[in-house]
């Protein structure tokens, strides 16, 4: 049969072998996967309706829960990264024509924004200035306006490097009767997050910043709050691959086959929440701030400065004022290629503006710190 | 600061290592890993916009032409496993009210018509009994009756085991002035399949089945047909993290960020892609073949009987009629736990009716095919 077919050899390439130069990745994500993690993620492969793979599906749902702190019932990774565990937040909550009010103060406030659109939102957002964070009377006062049915907001704003502190919020939500969503894309694993203490009800994250995992399988959880929104909803899902009525019973009791779970990124993500619950996270967060303190006393011995206000300042991640008349574009590519070390420009508004510096999950240690200052130093 | 938290470490499991089984994955998805791909996954990670990786964007991308058989300029793996990528082609090319005509002769058809639903399709499908294909005379008809903006058939049917000859259906959908969608999952890697030639517009596979990488990385391919239709449309594609006007601008020569594309995951991608070009298509089209055949007269040998005609029958997936009176779900339990080998049951309408073993990618061996007769003759 074969023997018929004319086949096209324009594409088959001479395949080198895949070398890959040993980066220190201190950019806005992805961070270096722990090796313990790299290791699990190569274990033996089981089918994903496996006995073994059901138990381990159980416990990544456990670890997640302690990770967000929370006791949601619907606590599970995405199959996909970041992104897809934010969309599937909106996607599962919103019907056409719910008001979602989006407290903007970056670029990943306007992927909210953008996104919820998409799914029929009347969309009405609040803005800050890049680098600030939003006060409990200006949030009351836009819910007073705009009586969302959701309140979107960014707990860890990765193109600003500014920590959105969430108390309050969630009683505020109550009060007016709306859900609270909240973007941990930078914060999980890294900063303090008390899911249920803040009232959270809808949150997302990724496998590849604070948690030391390759991208891949991206940590969501919804409140019983959100999951009465979810099951009362008069619309079918607009997205067939997150629709969490159809997921919730392959990660729950019933075990229905919806999508093949990717596998082996769960194997790496279990072991990162291992990694996570054997240091505590009580010792994972002052780490985080102690390294982040590292560096920002470095930069200022460099005469460098930061810039967010200390009180907002992520320790997950730190933007940096650029020096006067310094090509920055050029700083990062030497950091790159003569000393593999990725750090990250800005972003939106503040391109060409700040560079982006994460410590996050294992690359949050003295020694990288140490190792980026002396060579930035030397290249400024 | 973290001294005045409450921590609750209810959840906070003591953490095992990982430890999995050896399975021999025989059932309808995922096969095992090729161990060279395994290591390929775990090589030093990148940032996703490092020109490493840049570079292994466009040598994937490359090797995906080469796989599908394909000039087409966008052709990408999807960041999810293969209903991701399925969800893709509908998302970009669907607008609301567009008829969307469904070639149902399986569960993926089905599949088909419940997500081109979600993105307000005016679905329209035509049914043939599961085991069987559709003639060309049967969807002439239907063209002619429903006049769709898109026919969407699969090539592989994963729920019966039947290769759906795909020659004359694109000179047919241009006939009717429609673009041609291909479910390509069970497959790409293990079965003829020439989609430029064949005048196929949209297509999409998964990486866990032919091309024996884990789950989480998808290939994709659309035609310059399917991306006039992708580029004419009036409204936003209702899905952020499919969309392709702006995941392909990652992927095309612009290399703007959308979301973080999934390293590891596409390390593996390149290594299964690079063992397909170095097998040659050819040769690896008739391996599966070769395979599928030795299983069939071994099956035959046990008194067993395929489901579905011999000139429909599909290399990778093999559907088994049960043998009278055998519980087949305690057959499959003691495959698994006391001999390591997976194989699946029946889907949707075959349910309880048909074993369905799979013989993908690099499981295609002699080997497996006796390890499993062996087996499953002491078991009867």
């Amino acid at each position: 049969m074969t023997a018929l077919l004319t086949i096209n050899n324009a594409h088959k390439l001479s395949t080198p072998r895949l070398e890959m130069p040993p980066r220190l990745l201190l950019g806005a994500g992805p961070s270096n996967a722990d090796p313990r993690v790299i290791s699990a993620m190569s274990r033996p492969q089981v089918g994903h309706l496996d006995t073994y793979f059901l138990k381990l599906m159980g416990e990544i749902q456990e670890l997640l829960r302690y990770t967000f702190q929370t006791d949601n019932k619907l606590t599970i990774p995405v199959s996909g990264t970041g992104s897809a565990a934010m969309e599937a937040t909106l996607a599962n909550t919103v019907e056409p024509n719910d008001v979602v009010l989006v407290a903007v103060k970056g670029y990943f406030g306007k992927r909210l924004v953008d996104m919820a659109g998409r799914y029929g939102a009347d969309v009405r957002q609040i803005n800050k200035p890049w680098g600030e964070a939003f006060s409990l009377a200006e949030l009351r006062s836009a819910l007073e306006t705009h009586r969302p049915a959701i309140l979107a907001i960014v707990h860890a704003e990765t193109s600003t490097g500014v920590r959105q502190p969430l108390e309050g919020i969630g009683d505020l939500c109550r009060e007016f009767d709306c859900l609270l969503l909240v973007d941990t894309v930078t914060s999980l694993g890294c900063v303090p997050l008390l899911l249920d203490e803040w009232k959270v009800d809808l949150a997302y994250s990724c496998s590849q910043k604070g948690l030391s995992c390759p991208p891949g399988a991206s940590p969501l959880t919804l409140s019983d709050r959100a999951l009465e929104k979810v099951h009362s909803r008069k619309t079918k899902v607009a997205n067939w691959y997150l629709d969490l009525s159809l997921v919730s019973k392959y990660w729950g009791k019933e075990r229905t086959y919806h999508h093949t779970a990717p596998i082996n990124m769960n194997y790496a993500l279990y072991e990162a929440l291992c990694l996570v619950a054997e240091e505590g996270l009580e010792a994972r967060w002052e780490r985080h701030q102690k390294t982040a303190e590292l560096l920002w006393n470095g930069l200022a011995d460099l005469g460098l400065s930061c810039y967010v206000a200390p009180e907002l300042r992520l320790p997950s991640l730190t933007t940096v004022g650029l020096p006067d008349g310094v090509d920055e574009a050029k700083i990062r590519r030497q950091l790159l290629d003569d000393h593999n070390i990725e750090i990250s420009g800005g972003l939106g508004d503040l391109a060409g503006k700040v560079w982006r510096i994460g410590l996050m999950g294992q690359n949050s240690r003295p020694e990288n710190v140490e190792r980026l200052l002396t060579t930035l130093k030397k290249l400024l």
